[in-house]
């Protein structure tokens, strides 16, 4: 016996979220079958604004709802400093620190040979473009640290030498509140060769 | 810096998903904001199509998109037998099994005073009209094998007795394919009073 058509199609769409097995699939679809519609409706209308009202900023790449975006028109702003990040998401996790005050770049992924993600891949054009219209003396290379976003950070500082730009790279060492023994070697070995005067 | 507003709703309605925190709601967002709108509105459309055609069949409460639902109209079934469960997911179990040819009577739910669920928020009227109906001689306790779905079971042998109906449980007792050191205390006591000759 299949489920009713429209609960199988359901079910199905649901299984293409990431980490969601057929099992997660059924129990997700069977519970929204079972709230009221409006709260179901309600989530339809926010996956469909999504693909409506969403854009990339044409400036940093970020996601916006409008262009340029909140923060490339905030004038209160660093223009100087941009931070090149690996994904929308990596935009909060530096902004939840309320340390930074410059301007962003989104590249959309990092260089990844295995993957098959090269430099046309990322928004690097862009950046360059940008960076060539000049008033910024500093950008930050706010990759992941895992080899692909080391590899785009060592990319980043070949390409944007050429333009006399100082590029940094956010420090790699020990996450804060964590104990030495719960640390990775390489954390461990970054933390060592990076260390400064106490 | 909040998210874009049509993100931010995204996040808030995924966040209401079972299961679902703040963490995967908004990973699940930037997922859904990296994927080719087609598929995101596909899902969209399996939301809504689910408040629209998926209905309670008048006869057995299960969920369908025809009513009577395929089961109750189905002529090849034993018409004399009715398994009732506690949710529309468990008719699925029960048809996995291939054994089973009666029909269905979906509760929404299992008595649970703790819960506030009395007999009146579950199907139990009406499958008392339907069982006075005449015609069936079985009544299969399918309800789950819980202190409500017990509950629940000793509740429809009291109501059906009247109705001169042979109500039945499902055997409790060990899953297949378990070991004894793996079951649970209760599981195996039920397993021990509900031997039967070997």
């Amino acid at each position: 016996m299949k489920y009713a058509a429209p609960i199988q199609a359901l079910v199905d769409e649901l299984r293409r979220l990431p980490g969601v097995g057929e099992r997660s699939a059924r129990r997700l679809a069977f519970h929204l079958l079972r709230q009221p519609a409006a709260d179901v409706l309600r989530l339809a209308d926010a996956l469909r604004a999504a693909t409506t009202d969403v854009r990339e900023c044409a400036t940093c790449h970020d996601l916006t709802d409008v262009d340029p975006c909140r923060t490339c028109r905030d004038d209160g702003r660093d223009r100087g400093v941009v931070c090149v990040v690996e994904e929308p998401q990596d935009v909060r996790s530096i902004e939840r620190t309320g340390e930074y005050r410059g301007l962003y770049h989104v590249l959309h992924g990092a260089l990844s040979p295995v993957r098959g993600v090269g430099p046309e891949q990322l928004r690097l054009a862009s950046l360059v473009t940008r960076l060539r219209g000049g008033g910024v003396r500093e950008v930050i290379a706010a990759t992941n640290p895992n080899v692909e976003g080391e590899a785009t950070a060592l990319y980043l500082g070949r390409i944007l030498q050429p333009l006399g730009l100082s590029v940094t790279r956010v420090a790699l060492g020990l996450p804060s509140g964590t104990s030495l023994d719960h640390v990775d070697e390489v954390t461990m070995a970054r933390a060592l060769s990076g260390r400064r005067p106490a």
